[in-house]
């Protein structure tokens, strides 16, 4: 069993919009209430996070979510990463060091705008994280266990205790990531290729459950990934064409290319209707039920 | 007339903690709910916010705030700088850029963590802002008009509408810090210096309020600027001693020592106390009702 829980469902700036006093901003339907894109996969007993924004803690606290075995991230704009100091409170109450799978070129990022949780000698209380760099191809996740794996030491933060009894100050950075057929068992992940405008963004897969946010184009050889599913995210912004996502026209031709038996629309913004017109609209244009907008807190499996 | 309302008074991971189980954690007292320290102060007709954790759209939002005059940044840990992304918003809705106010130290952390931001030729949608460098020296603010300042370019983003009529890309991100006595009027803001461990950082005083978080000392020097205050707040984690924080004893020697009518207590962490018995606990030790528990949402004015 796969389970998809949407965390987020929202653009970059989250609906409502600060000082927006457009009608969808203004809805009072909790369903139009979008944080910032991001969905909590459940497989093989383990909580995978796809995307940290800077709705984390809110999200985590609101969905009552207390361990995570991975976090997976899609690329490295603020509204998909900002959130990711905030693991530091699971490094606290759950003592183990986060698990982080992120491209080569998302983890350069990571450098810069969180230089201090790389840093040799870290700033009490930073986060400790183990990056995994991933590609395009699949790749194995096993379960974390909460453990006395990270320790306190007063005044200096906690530190990570290696599998040879010592205690060093910034955990494995740097993780190897097992790959399907190395061992028997753990869930398998199957990353999607897309693009961002120019920016090269990852998709993913597990089971029968693909989630795609902030792509505006894939390549058809990346279709051959996403048969046979039961459920695909697929992000919009916009009716229009937009530079960086795919328009609502562009999204819904793709749905039916890939054919899932449901496909869910997500990273949505305000310049769609208020959620029970907008489920209108999109029965009226698909001549069924789908392609449906995705809201926050929905959960969906197979 | 000045005021500050509260939009955050937690410690880094805020209360409750994600995963804590704690009773501070689990208290069902709006007061024990803390997002990350942010405070709005109001003068001279100006809205100015200090500081932009991670939660800045969540406390613009609740507080229905909508126009920003200025942004002072205490210093460049994420949980006070993490959401200035999110200012995109106001840039869109107000239409101006915003005026940040840090010292060089912080702007340069900043160009690391947001350098998309400080691109020559900028992401479309990336925030724009005006960098004013600040020191301990006092500099006066002026209201910021909404205004057709910015103007959107269809795929490009935003772009600063210059004095000159040309539209400019990453708008003018050094801008002038005007100095008390330069032209009259506007409201003069002093900052206050103080050490969060090894970390110099600034906190802010306007009228007779003095707002200042995340320090573990003061100079006696800097308590001059400190005279005379209706509300002052101070940080403070722990009972104990803590590298960066105030202990409780310790906020509550120096508030003692400034004598301001009121002290309130910010950057509050589970360590102390469910408010109501935090509050009957402060009157125990100080005798009466100058030292206080802030939450969120609480307004003081002078």
């Amino acid at each position: 069993m796969t389970r998809l829980t949407f965390f987020g469902t929202g653009t970059s700036l989250g609906v409502p919009i600060i000082g927006c006093k457009c009608r969808v901003c203004s809805s009072p339907d909790p369903r139009d209430k979008r944080l910032r894109a991001s969905a909590l996969m459940e497989s093989g007993g383990m909580k995978i996070l796809i995307d940290a924004g800077p709705d984390f803690r809110t999200q985590m606290i609101r969905s009552g979510t207390s361990h995570l075995d991975a976090i997976l991230l899609t690329h490295n704009h603020m509204d998909h990463v900002g959130g990711l100091d905030d693991v530091r409170a699971l490094n606290y109450t759950d003592r183990h060091a986060i698990e982080i799978y992120a491209e080569p070129r998302v983890v350069s990022s990571l450098e810069n705008v969180y230089a201090y949780a790389f840093a040799e000698h870290k700033y009490p209380g930073s986060p400790i994280w183990h990056i995994h760099r991933i590609d395009e191809n699949p790749f194995v996740l096993r379960p974390t266990a909460s453990s006395g794996q990270l320790e306190w030491v007063h005044d200096k933060g906690y530190f990570y205790r290696a599998a040879d009894g010592t205690l060093r100050e910034t955990g494995d950075i740097d993780a190897a990531t097992e790959r399907p057929g190395e061992a028997p068992g753990g869930v398998v992940v199957t990353p999607i290729r897309g693009m961002h405008s120019k920016m090269p963004v990852l998709g993913f897969r597990i089971g029968n459950i693909a989630y795609i946010t902030d792509m505006s184009s894939i390549e058809d050889s990346e279709l051959e990934k996403l048969r046979n599913l039961e459920h695909l995210t697929l992000n919009t912004v916009s009716y229009g064409p937009h530079h960086s996502h795919f328009s609502l026209p562009e999204a819904i031709g793709l749905a039916r290319r890939i054919g899932a038996r449901h496909t869910w629309l997500t990273h949505l913004s305000h310049n769609f209707p208020p959620y029970e017109e907008f489920v209108k609209e999109l029965r009226e244009m698909t001549g069924g039920d789908s392609v449906l907008p995705a809201f926050d807190g929905l959960v969906i499996e197979d």
